[in-house]
């Protein structure tokens, strides 16, 4: 059976003001007006029941992360992860779980803060991965097909075409790349064989646990220790002690590079990481007036091109005879930048670090 | 005696979002740590005692003028008008209350809402121009020293040297001009001939009432009936009805357009009428960072130049990577413009009306 795994661990400082160390983007409304993390819920409906659903995250953050599911039915089972590992923890403890209750259960690894359209088509690649990963015992990655040569996003490097599921075509890998210069990435275009790193992969439980325990024995080993004592008394304990020394390492670093069987799935649907304010622009550009603008809130636009303009309660902000830029309001801070210049946030977040403005973090 | 008559009256849509309907911009501390009324009256001390210190304003702001002056010492008089009338009404109803006080009393009218630099200059000037007025029982106005083709400023046109007082010079007035293109006012500024239009002026009132009944007959009927209420019990209702039917004139039309003998005083000193978030800009350069960044309040600016960022409570406002704007924040509402369209916020607050946002007016 397929169970989905959600991971909700990112902080958010490249979404400030909004976004705050316990408000990472995943529990905010940032694309559309539902949270990312119930849109991710959401686009699941079909394929995997909420009871199969797991959201990983920070032990800090699993309030923020029912709220932002909302109260419609059950929820999902939340594991609370006590100290962030980075994903390679993140995932081989959420196997474990898996691997208890369903030895043979397939993980559909996605991210909290993606978006992702159409869910339909979203949902037909998602078989096609699960069917293979069932089938071959492998990793599957979802590669997307890239629409522009982003300098932003890691690529994988497709080898030849192994099978097709329905329109879904299934290629071996022959590696992934790292963010690329434009001029590689242009290339990467042009030879029609990259695809964007998703993050997103399937595979089963026992699968990648065998991966983690030959690849990295030392977290396979407190892996195994966590799984002893799920359901116990000490289980609380027990994850804390063994989480705590992990290194913290990716699942592309810990296992996606060393692997021998790996496919990926050519996703065909539009997807985005939404990396910051300027992604959110492009994103909600179906909602821009005559002259681009997009307004959230109570906002008065005069005289302006192309802005993005975020209030998010009450409070009224007008911009007069600006372009392309992004204002967004929250109760207690305000950021006023550049859209091309929005990757830079996280800068302004490290002068009010330095400065030890901690309540505005 | 030299009694000072500060006109509080104006609303303040260019200010907007600090200033409101009922906050209007002499009321704020824009162009320094001071309200702008409370600097007005401090500017004085030397020449005018607080006791023969009159605000006029609207009877709906006079709570804010008594905030904006803050609580040091006993309050100027402050005659609050029922209707705002212009400047002609104005100017003639604390002329009937100080003639009645001083029959040969010198008015020095002045505005609450400039910027004079320095105080020790501004009082020199001043008291020329009070010497002339009493001595000559003529109209004296006040003449800036251009500093650079204004054209959103009148201009006077000076006569023949008559007299100086001290290192100060007296001309007789050639005329009054309006607003000039920007190739007249290079003209004005090459010939040395024309002053910066203050709307500040200095006089007897019995010769300023003396001409409102030759010019203005009708508003001196008003005039003459309101003097003679004042302190009885009927002041207010005769002054609310003698007020209301008045046509709306300013001083320069009713007046000084007609009057036979007028007087420039040439003021050398600093003076703005803080005609826009451009000129606070302006004004507080001596504030500024290396980059020309003036930042009021919890600002927090990154890789940006010219920028004017005020936020007049406990909310952050984080700037990044901005040029030349100017980012306002209040508690209920926040400006984002471009310095050099600073004059056109009017237009913003002109489509908060239309879509009746009467809160934020």
């Amino acid at each position: 059976m397929v169970h989905a795994v959600i991971m909700a661990g990112g902080s958010g400082t490249r979404f400030w003001p909004q976004s705050r160390t316990a408000r990472p983007k995943q529990v905010l409304s940032i694309a559309g007006p539902r949270p990312m993390i119930a849109e991710t819920v959401m686009r699941l409906e079909g394929l995997v029941p909420i009871e199969r659903t797991t959201i990983v995250t920070h032990e800090s953050q699993v309030g923020h992360v029912l709220a932002g599911l909302g109260v419609s039915g059950p929820p999902p089972r939340i594991i609370a992860e006590p100290f962030g590992r980075d994903t390679a923890a993140c995932i081989g403890l959420a196997a474990v779980h898996i691997r208890r209750e369903d030895p043979d259960g397939v993980m559909l690894i996605l991210a909290a803060d993606h978006v992702i359209r159409p869910a339909a088509r979203f949902l037909e690649v998602t078989r096609a991965a699960a069917e293979v990963a069932t089938e071959e015992a492998c990793l599957v990655t979802f590669g997307i097909k890239p629409t522009y040569p982003a300098t932003g996003y890691g690529y994988v490097h497709r080898a030849a075409l192994v099978r097709s599921v329905g329109d879904i075509a299934v290629y071996d890998v022959h590696g992934f790349r790292e963010k690329p210069a434009r001029e590689v990435a242009d290339e990467y275009i042009a030879s029609g064989e990259y695809y964007w790193n998703s993050g997103m992969f399937c595979w089963r439980a026992d699968v990648i646990l065998d991966c983690l325990r030959r690849f990295t024995p030392e977290l396979y080993a407190a892996l195994e220790r966590i799984e002893a004592a799920i359901a116990t008394p000490s289980e609380e304990t027990v994850l804390r002690e063994a989480y705590e020394p992990l290194e913290k390492i990716s699942i592309d670093y810990a296992v996606m590079e060393h692997a021998e069987t790996i496919r990926v799935v050519e996703a065909d649907y539009d997807w985005s990481d939404v990396g910051s304010w300027a992604s959110v622009a492009a994103l909600r550009s179906d909602e821009a007036d005559e002259r681009g603008n997009v307004v959230v809130g109570k906002c008065v636009v005069h005289d302006a091109d192309d802005t993005l303009v975020i209030s998010d309660d009450d409070h009224l902000v007008g911009v007069l005879g600006m372009e392309g830029v992004v204002v967004v309001h929250t109760p207690d801070a305000t950021l006023v930048c550049p859209r091309e210049r929005a990757e830079e946030v996280k800068k302004l977040v490290e002068k009010l670090q330095a400065r030890r403005m901690d309540k505005y973090l």
